[in-house]
């Protein structure tokens, strides 16, 4: 498996297809645009849902399941929504097959059983969650709602690429209903500020919380919170997004509440969602030539443990000592596997874990025996360091806590050197084009001025950063005053 | 929310549908034979989820994610499967909608955006994952695989019922590939122990376990191990199914691997599911005419503590010495929840935790700060006892022990007393008139007698179960020589 990969440097894009491909995260399948996600890309998906799912629940949310199908009067209900997403729905037309009488053993759509009302695959799930707390809310004491739910969800998206954009894709959504304007802003400014949390603590990756620009935000919302991160070829990535959506949802499916002073209101509404594309970004952000990079928080094992033997004696040694050295390591939360693997060899283990990013090896062989001591290797820095089997316990713990600081610190740091203040069009261009990541510049908050640049460089307004000082300016591309710079990128 | 059930006696099957509702598990949707699956009910999935996910963890199986959508002519690769899935299959026939032209604001389904081929939504994953296996197996090294996937299927059922059949549920499904016939058969066994462990040691729920005859085996299996339970209304439900799938997938989809010895044999497949329907069965298992009763190792809470209070300070009395008794019991891996809503008065607080079968309510009032007590209430026997708040961190952890096994061994007095052995025709009728239950049968092993027994009486045969003594005897029905007694049933 462990065949060379291509560089970043050569082709960065090919280094990530094939990366995914080589480390076990996923692969394209037989449906077109749908990949399969192998049980090493999977466990590290479960480490992200498990984390985030801990948070929402630490912020007062419960999970519950909505349909799969949404009937077509429903999903167009909101119409900005519907407008936003009925170019890429996939679309259930009938509910039975038959036997095809032209070919023997084959099946065929059965034409008498075609559905009345064409049943839409959620793209998202706003409008089937609608029209269900409707039945739900009828007075101030039913708010607020405060559901997520954990699914699979269909965009037909005509380009894909394994995590980033995929045709079918699992993802959390959260749909929040709340008495107040003020109530809904909080929760998606919160969300978006949880989410940030995540991606810094367990991901290591750095990211700028701010809004969306109108031309860039959720179809059926009024504010779009984001998080931006800043990929290893300059590229930026959306990485979760939380909107605050006003009393659209509640006004198209008639969600009203009686408030404590009586009075009839619509509902006000927010959604949340973190999807697989959350793989793509961590893969791309501390991945290196020789294949993935995990931060020790989201790995599925943090530490591998390698045998060298040649006798049965010393694989036996070894594994007594395997044993002792696991339990110490469990007791201080760590996890490891051993790979006693008798099917492969040293070097091609130390291959395969350094291909899928185990962030710290053990090598164990009888000089270690007989000194009582270890080999370490760091996935992240490659450095190697001999230590003895009693000072494991303390140290190792130690060593993974800086191994997912200095992932950390190296992609801030990256992030610090690729974000470019700039201050005409001409600089714009040029940073653009021989530098890429960020570029932090005025903005005059025309969508003309937005879609123009948009159409010269093909770079759009990543997001407009929350938290940083306002400053007047002059809009780099048309003059006109400008109130605060604000984030632009070429982006996934 | 409380208002009374139908009782049990008077119509089991709208007590059934009533408590679902009422006790905010999960409801009807919009889309035909689609329910949504509330919070309260959803967490109590989660827990089953994450017992079942650590089981099938701790025998060696990893999670992975494979495609909701099968193409046509992957569907149809495995006859038998596709045959017996072909009439009740939803099918994706396009990708875009389009504005209605007659109707403003309205969409309608592009018809330029027909698919080549038609895609199945999965009503179970064999196809999709055996056209995967294929690319992923080759040799011996590459097995076996044991693979468990978390989704949701779609299946078009005509009658549907809340968690019992629904056109979309959630399960689990294990997808094994083998060297051989008979590591495959342990494995297909195994997961069956699994799933009877789980329901009796989780749910509180007796099961049979045992093989399923001929016709009534998964469409694709050689052989279908389940596990049976019985409600209270003497029905029987198949509450887990795992399959020995032969080489009929490996056929289909031409799955070969190289043996030690270098020869290339097809490989051997097992799958294996449980369901959301798990919640049916629970509900119908412990409940009773005041509502639901959960066993504590599924509850979303174990306890719920309400505080009775007239003034301020009592409240703020109550609610320290809550903190400090919530504190003791989740220190013993007891959850607890405070009721502390002012928007309800504690009768309202009583009403609705019974409803919900939370197993163990403590109420603390005035008269218990005096005396240092608290009151104790049962669900499962609605027995109440005073206790000293000093024994709360002892007691309790041994009480809700008590109510787990009690409400087994009630289940299983139950379905003791409703397990009949019948010698003739006449008796198996009269008693599944008259008595209901399983029915324990000398059966002549031929889908004749079978298909006769289930036209005139409609009960079918459960299974035939496992680890009981063989004895001759003669069929029920035809009076030929038959090997062993089976267990007839009319079923959900």
């Amino acid at each position: 498996m462990s065949k060379n990969l291509t560089s970043r440097e050569k082709d960065y894009s090919k280094w990530y297809n094939e990366l995914v491909v080589k480390a076990d995260l996923a692969e394209n399948s037989a449906v077109r645009g749908c990949m399969v996600i192998k049980p090493y890309g999977y466990a590290i998906w479960e480490k992200m849902q498990a984390e985030l799912d801990r948070m929402f629940k630490e912020t007062g949310h419960q999970n519950a399941y909505f349909p799969l199908f949404i009937p077509k009067s429903l999903f167009e209900a909101e119409e900005k929504n519907a407008e936003g997403f009925a170019k890429e729905c996939a679309i259930v037309t009938h509910y039975r097959l038959e036997n095809d009488p032209d070919n023997k053993g084959k099946l065929r759509v059965d034409p008498n059983a075609k559905l009345e009302e064409e049943l839409i695959v959620r793209p998202t799930s706003e409008a089937i969650i609608w029209s269900t707390y409707k039945k739900w809310i009828q007075s101030y004491r039913d708010l607020p709602i405060l559901i997520n739910q954990w699914s699979n969800v269909v965009r037909w998206e005509m380009r894909t690429r394994l995590f980033l954009r995929t045709a079918e894709f699992l993802w959390q959504e959260g749909h929040t209903a709340h008495e107040t304007k003020a109530e809904a802003l909080i929760e998606a400014e919160k969300m978006n500020s949880v989410y940030a949390d995540f991606a810094e603590n367990f991901m290591a990756m750095p990211v700028v919380k701010g809004l969306k620009s109108e031309s860039e935000r959720f179809a059926g919302a009024e504010e779009t919170y984001c998080i931006e991160a800043l990929m290893q070829d300059g590229k930026a990535l959306q990485a979760g997004t939380s909107h605050f959506l006003g009393q659209n949802f509640a006004k198209a499916f008639d969600v009203k509440f009686t408030n404590k002073e009586g009075k009839l209101n619509y509902v006000w509404a927010t959604s949340w969602g973190v999807s697989t594309r959350l793989m793509g970004a961590l893969i791309m952000t501390h991945s290196d030539d020789k294949g993935l990079v995990l931060p020790p928080n989201l790995a599925p094992f943090q530490v591998v443990i390698v045998p060298i033997f040649k006798t049965d004696v010393e694989f036996e040694q070894i594994s007594n000592l395997v044993t002792k050295i696991s339990e110490e390591l469990k007791r201080s939360n760590v996890s490891v596997k051993f790979d006693n693997r008798t099917t492969y060899r040293p070097g091609a283990k130390f291959a395969q874990h350094e291909l899928q990013g185990v962030p710290l090896r053990i090598a164990i062989g009888p000089k270690d025996l007989e000194n009582n001591t270890v080999e370490l290797s760091r996935r992240d820095d490659l450095s190697k360091s001999i230590i003895p089997v009693e000072s494991i316990k303390d140290e190792i713990p130690q060593i993974l806590e800086d191994i997912q600081q200095s992932l950390y610190d190296k992609a801030n740091d990256f992030r610090l050197e690729h974000t470019t203040e700039v201050n005409s069009f001409e600089e714009f261009k040029d940073i653009l084009k021989n530098k890429g990541g960020f570029i932090s510049a005025h903005w005059d908050g025309s969508a003309e001025s937005e879609n123009k640049i948009k159409e010269i460089t093909k770079a759009t307004i990543r997001c407009i950063p929350l938290n940083i000082d306002k400053s007047e300016g002059k809009c780099v591309f048309s003059g006109k005053k400008s109130d605060q710079r604000v984030l632009f990128a070429k982006a996934y």
